[in-house]
């Protein structure tokens, strides 16, 4: 049984080069998005691209699934800030989404670094959207912020 | 060399289940977004998940790689209507996302039923997102819509 299914619709007009699509979505937290390819792989100009909605999708789940994890060790973090960066570039000369890497910092009481290093390496194995994304290279970094340190 | 680099933030509060996270994006055009468990698996009351931004991106990465497919054979489309839909299930007792189902409608002219079909084959095998969603099933499904009909 599903646990949860989401849909997007893209439309589009006109040729890829000169058209442009309207992304729309099912629930009200995200506007009409426009996208067009010139926006994808230039200066974006105020419009997303699949590129930054995946760099989303990851770094949302990814901060979910570090906080699964630290529960699970029996700690709260105070904030986690999960940063991910996606590349589209041409491998064997087909534009391909080729990384996605994940920084993962945290302000967590009563954690050391070592113990933070090996839940952010859990998370990664737990993320659904790391797993999904198995067809580019995923890798995670983690930074442990000290308390008396500035985020 | 990179075509594009993408990258998004999500900063986290707060254990997983009571706290919340804020996804931010480089570009201006996707405001601040607003995510939490319960939205994700439950109501999503006015906000995005994972999922939904994973739908976003395989939707509009889709319609272009279709617009490019189309262009290939010399025609340019009146409208491109993708849909995707994202499912996250527990596989194994794990959380997972399982399948993308896209379903890529077109209005164009001096085409058929079974061109559109191929074309829409080509594009899968081409798109981006479908390629980087390797983890999952991706499925693809062609409607042409006739001239004369309201899509």
């Amino acid at each position: 049984m599903s646990i949860a299914v989401r849909s997007a619709r893209t439309t589009w007009t006109d040729s890829l080069a000169a058209g442009h699509g309207v992304i729309e979505v099912g629930t009200e937290g995200i506007d009409r998005l426009d996208v067009t390819w010139a926006s994808r792989i230039e200066d974006p100009q105020g419009r997303t691209s699949p590129e930054e909605l995946c760099a989303a999708a990851h770094s949302s789940c990814f901060a979910m699934a570090l906080g699964l994890k630290l529960a699970e060790t029996g700690v709260t973090p105070s904030v986690l800030e999960v940063d991910a960066t996606v590349t589209l570039e041409e491998v064997d000369g087909v534009p391909t989404i080729s990384s996605s890497v994940i920084e993962a910092k945290g302000r967590i009481e009563g954690m050391n670094r070592t113990g933070f290093a090996l839940v952010v390496s859990e998370a990664a194995e737990l993320c659904p959207v790391s797993r999904l994304f198995a067809g580019a290279d995923v890798t995670v970094n983690a930074t442990l912020i000290e308390e008396r340190a500035q985020m």
